[in-house]
């Protein structure tokens, strides 16, 4: 009864590549750091993944035309230093368990085919409070990879404990799955608030992609975001002892 | 484990037709919209789609015949401008975002059997006040169906912004199914309040339908539900400050 | 992944029989009703039903002795008027719709296969207000189904709308789709509160179906039941201004 | 679409063995107790189910590496009274009902393969309230069974009636599915109050296990954890009246 369609625009062989999943989560960070990748570093439609696993739903898009809810594949051939990049981003991510498995296998088994071989999932890892500086925590599939991550700035905690909550939903199951397939790979947490979309710790990650990838990226764009972010939140930090109203943020996308 | 089962009356060869989508939905709209053309067109009953997608009941009919809960086709042959048309209404959307790709998958399977070259879903657009003028809003599936719904007097906002929530149910993944399938297609949302059955914004679709599908429809039913409401709402907005009941108008359909 | 299992003690082919169903639902009335008529009736076990559609669950049977949760076929050779009867009771409905859906397709076949022409459901017409003479409410169908009940002391509601939420559930599911199938089915509902276990509402059905299947039926048993349940309820009448503590009455099974 | 793997280390031939199930659940008592005995007799990692059944979720463990969620089977070769050991834990139950079937079925399987003639599972039995002495309250799939439990030390309530709840999730399931294939087993249900981690619960569990399987363990580090559960219980008594807020004591694993 399940529908999956893949819709593929260009599916070239690449080179030793890396999938960076940015699919919506905590403080939409993940997604915000890879939409800022695609679009700095110019990065082509591959293909659209189609699934009964998200929301009946379209969106509509500029102009009135309707898209149907959708994870996408879009990949940079980077010619410096050879390893290209396939970016996973969408507005949804499956709506159960069962559809969160069944996507994150497609997604897996066609970066494989496309020539991946390492995964770096991106996503927010949420303090409940507005944190000023901050750090990237991060777990991997591999000593190694754990190893590689430190030494590109990310903070590994001493305390985390085997009882901790661990990584939900496409971030931690790419891993997870993908281990159990042979996939090496990492996860980048940005520390948010969890309370609004962080463009600040999406830049904080991706300042750990630049030195991991050899990447030369223009942040001023997100830099924007974040002094809109931080006038609005300097502004609600001044209501809240007379206004508990919520504030819609979603436009900072 | 699934369960679906077509019963058909009559599926005749249609020529180049539209199927116009009317479940229940905001306000009721789409299914009083298309309602009122089966009736007004007397339009045959051409087949019943029963699935396990559906609520596990039935309803009781005149008499106290039982009758499996499900979603029906009626087709209109339309010897004036040569173009027939293929109704969907029913008393259920599908259960789940499974059993909604489920059945909206099935539906278009069955319509381009029959001749469907062309999709137009029906809904209502929430607004959560009560609305003197309504308009009908617009989304499509491609700016030449953009162009020709504006030219039939559909509204197409300038500040429909991308982070949108979309189209949910059927009368978004209608549209976005069948656009992965080549159909064009274009929905129309009458405003209305949310709050109950409104038959003012579904005449306002009529309205529009009229134009675009070349129809001469006669709409005094329609008025006389209007007056209903009309008359039931003034009662509620009088009652406001002192009473906050809920009232059924659920026999408005 | 769906488990269904079905563990058969004896399938005997029946002679033109009726399949009553009574799981538990409002009132647990046609559970009762049911279990009323297996006891009353010696009837024998045929066959038990497990799925995944059911609980997770075992309950705890005398002397601690663990039984998976299922549904249970029992049946009676009726030497009378020629007409065998197969009762289906359990400890549950399925789960959920998909659930509800295919446990009724599997027992309407099994039903089929062991001679089942007619199919009566059992149910409680929730009132909402403690109800001193139950009427025993119908739905059929067929209009001669519908004749058949009324004769039999059936009432059938001249205000029954087609707006009305119907039959949900098995006794529901059972009769819609046994009608897709051809088989003839009607439905009988006490009259109860909905707030308790109610074997007067029962009884009133158990004398309908005396009628309808020619039966002569001890009912001092079920007597004795609402005896105590009146007691019960005066109780709880008295005590309705002065306490709002739940009181448990499942032990009327 | 559902996703299942089995990822074997090693699967040796066992001796008439027993299968004890120790899953999160009531006070943790069942996972607390059979995690004792993997670490007590030492017993080999013998396979890891993965399944779409469970939270899609990694835990991060020592060193932050990430690890997928699974069910585990653990052995033990007893060369004292001839009969081996499958002991099966997991950081979680299946999530829904279709899934809490399959993951059960597939133990069932597994287990038989590897030589498992008799089911053992643990849980805790939720009282409401802290209780001194816990007693070990049994179910069983068979009088002999039954018989086989009290002569170790495990209570059989008289006043178990029918309808009682029964045993829920993973605990009841395996004795119910085992049953019907043939297999014997019981139920060992420590009382708990259900508020907390219970080691005191669990040893009680581990003293009739000790008995029922000729083992002989050592429970220091368990007596450990119930110091510690103990201090922060009369903490918590003590601070009842005046504080309501939890506390978590997830460390007690």
């Amino acid at each position: 009864m399940s529908f999956l369609e893949i819709s593929v625009t260009d599916k070239p062989a690449l080179n030793n590549a890396f999938l960076i999943e940015g699919l919506p989560g905590i403080g939409n960070v993940g997604k915000l750091a890879v939409n800022h990748l695609i679009s700095a570093l110019n990065a082509k439609k591959s293909l659209e993944i189609y699934s009964s696993s998200l929301p009946p739903q379209v969106t509509i898009k500029e102009g009135g035309i309707v898209s149907l809810i959708n994870n996408e594949f879009h990949y940079y051939k980077n010619s410096k230093n050879k390893r290209d990049i396939i970016f996973l981003t969408g507005e949804h991510q499956g709506l159960d368990h069962e559809g969160q498995y069944a996507l994150c296998i497609k997604i897996l088994e066609l970066a494989k085919e496309m020539g991946v071989t390492e995964v770096i999932t991106l996503g927010g890892y949420g303090l409940g409070k507005i944190v000023e500086n901050p750090r990237v925590l991060g777990a991997a599939t591999s000593s190694s990879m754990v190893k590689k991550l430190k030494k590109a700035g990310v903070h590994f905690s001493t305390e985390q404990e085997e009882s901790s909550a661990g990584i939900v939903g496409a971030s931690g199951l790419l891993l997870g799955l993908g281990r159990l397939q042979g996939l090496e790979g990492g996860c980048l947490m940005g520390e948010t608030s969890g309370y609004m979309a962080d463009p600040k710790s999406a830049r904080e990650i991706l300042l750990i992609l630049q030195k991991l990838l050899s990447l030369d990226l223009d942040l001023s764009d997100l830099d924007e975001k974040i002094e809109k972010i931080g006038a609005l939140t300097k502004h609600l930090t001044g209501m809240t002892h007379s206004d508990d109203s919520e504030i819609d943020i979603s436009y900072i996308e």
